[in-house]
């Protein structure tokens, strides 16, 4: 039975990027502001909070984030809990969000997702979201992630015959998204040959083929079907949620041309929404290589596994195809924050559903899929939104 | 309104203490097992998994450890979720399965939390542990927690007379209870004399008023009213929860002798539960040291304030008192390793509520208040719990 009083009435995100001179809690406390005060809730109306970050314990020296956040953000005292799930931590705090709402022990809850990666250097970002994979038998032997996702895409290239041109292509379709997107990080679009640039970062992944290290959170506030008039008259709706795990180790994994866990909690989400894939206007995925996208633009059911490729090169999923996927650019061009990811996913959405996505707007937006997935999706959780009024 | 559907049907820890020769993973996986398997709660009927773990990233570098631990408890595929709250972690992946169960997404699911303190030094596990404070304006100048709760321990012996040999008492007590609780830690009484030792570690608090760095995990499992009977006849029926947060900031409290968050949380638990703190039979409180254990019988209600170390005193708070407090323990004795606590104390609470707790068992068992908190207090949370059949 498709959710039925999970509503999101506001959504914002900072700016994504190398963030100077600011620290975790200002970032935080923008988003939030820009979804309540700015989005015209009041934040005494919001009565407990739900945050995604995945591992500022490494980035910044800082546990037990959620009562210092809030605290920062005007919002001492209310309950706060703090989702951590590796990239896909904000949909878990999303998620989690769902459930206060449709328990009815909340009417009104601030989901929100952060991450300050730049504090450290880019070796250092990289050994903190290693820990994202199983350290007793994988990372601690150098498997990190862009080798994990030069994998995966080894094994799409031989059982599919994907090249690296059909993976460039991703990122020239992210950019070229990205470029009217004033929150990105990246706003310049690059040419083909400019993504093929042999500069590889774990072959057959070049530098254009991975999403930067990024600063930036995103906020969402969520409300009961009663509450949420007070705020909008066009809310978008939670129908479905759907969350599947697999194994962290990939020699426990079968097959790397997909993720089971996606393909799992996309079937939970469209069987609890009472819709199939096809319903979808527009996909929002967890493009943190390209390769990726290709792969859960598959794993969601938007293409048959093997023809996500083809989808990119007949431009079936660019900002004016058939089938839009990240049509405001992505991990890959707008940044990937960790913990911001999740939640920034569904600020898309909303945005795109309720018909506020200004130059990056996709013709229908009726319905979204929204894919947000952690480490080698070991984790996954996947979201169906409709336009209240349709 | 009491939560009318959520029960605990199983509950199980493993010995706390320094383990050695196990993984993260092997402890996690005893305690699942012992509370689905041994209990007769087949692993095929859990539907999703709620972990607590503070902060394995620094002990272990690992995070995403929700689908890590639950592969390797054979539950691979599950939605799983990690949940973060500094000490409070275990309450809150509890609270987020009270609201799954609630929402009526699932039936059946499993609580877990899980710490491995004992793999780096001593010094090592201090430096992670304080990641529970405000990096940015208290731990980094070096106020570690012993520290923080020697503070609060100077203000009320100011405030109320409390001394030193009141805070023994509360060690004496944690170590008569454990003495007869195979799972502890410390399963040897002390003396009042020897808990008075000058070992100083943070003045006024010695070495026996902390609790000790500890390996260990504990699980539950819940359910609906439905399907609870199909575990057992003595369900334990979780009517209050409450939480909330508070600065992590020493300085901007007005007071060190009471936790608002404490005080907050309580009275949102007996509210939802319909129910005042006269009416718990006993306590479990979060006994970090021997004065937040006397600052959380007055902040739950149990004494006013000012009143708790005369409780101790007077034995009302000891095993065959009239309100009991920590029976099996607490983390004083039993051991804390911190995502494994709140989830730990409502074990103890089922174990006691149902009359399974042995030669720890309270003459009277029909509810229970259990109060976990993070950091200095900056989470809180608080569940109230009653026997099925009462």
């Amino acid at each position: 039975m498709p959710l039925k009083n999970t509503n999101i009435v506001s959504a914002a995100q900072t700016k994504f990027g190398a963030l100077e001179g600011v620290t975790l809690r200002e970032i935080f406390s923008e988003a939030v502001n820009k979804a309540t005060i700015d989005a015209g809730v009041p934040k005494k109306d919001i009565q407990a909070a739900f945050i995604g970050s995945f591992i500022p314990e490494m980035l910044i020296h800082q546990g037990h984030t959620a009562p210092l956040l809030l605290d920062f953000a005007g919002l001492k005292g209310l309950p706060a809990t703090r989702h951590e799930a590796a990239c896909a931590s904000g949909a878990t705090a999303l998620r989690a969000a769902v459930m206060a709402i449709e328990s009815e022990m909340y009417d009104t809850v601030l989901v929100a997702g952060v991450e300050k990666m730049t504090s450290v250097s880019t070796s250092g970002a990289t050994e903190a979201l290693a820990a994202a994979a199983d350290d007793q038998f994988e990372s601690s032997i150098g498997l990190t992630f862009p080798g994990v996702f030069g994998l995966a895409a080894v094994a799409h290239m031989q059982k599919y015959g994907t090249t690296e041109e059909d993976m460039a292509l991703v990122a020239v379709k992210a950019h070229k998204n990205a470029s009217t997107n004033p929150l990105a990080q990246f706003q310049k679009e690059i040419t083909l040959e400019k993504a093929l640039t042999p500069r590889y970062i774990a072959w057959p992944l070049k530098l254009f083929d991975c999403s930067p290290i990024s600063d930036g959170a995103a906020a969402l506030v969520l409300t009961s079907n009663d509450k949420a008039k007070k705020y909008t008259d066009l809310p978008v709706k939670i129908t479905g949620s759907g969350q599947a795990s697999a194994s962290m180790n990939l020699c426990d994994r079968k097959d790397l041309t997909s993720f089971s866990a996606s393909v799992e909690a996309s079937k939970a989400a469209y069987k609890m929404a009472g819709l199939e894939a096809k319903d979808m206007d527009f996909a929002i995925v967890h493009d943190c290589f390209t390769i990726a996208e290709i792969i859960a633009s598959e794993d969601i059911g938007f293409f048959r596994p093997g023809e996500g490729a083809r989808a990119v090169r007949d431009g079936v999923t660019a900002l004016d195809g058939d089938r839009p996927i990240n049509p405001m650019g992505g991990l890959k061009a707008v940044g990937h924050p960790v913990g911001a990811t999740g939640v920034k996913q569904a600020v898309v959405a909303y945005r795109e559903l309720i018909g506020d996505a200004g130059p990056n707007q996709v013709a229908k937006h009726d319905a979204a899929v929204v894919h947000n997935f952690g480490g080698t999706g070991a984790t996954c959780v996947v979201t169906v939104m409709r336009r209240g009024d349709v």
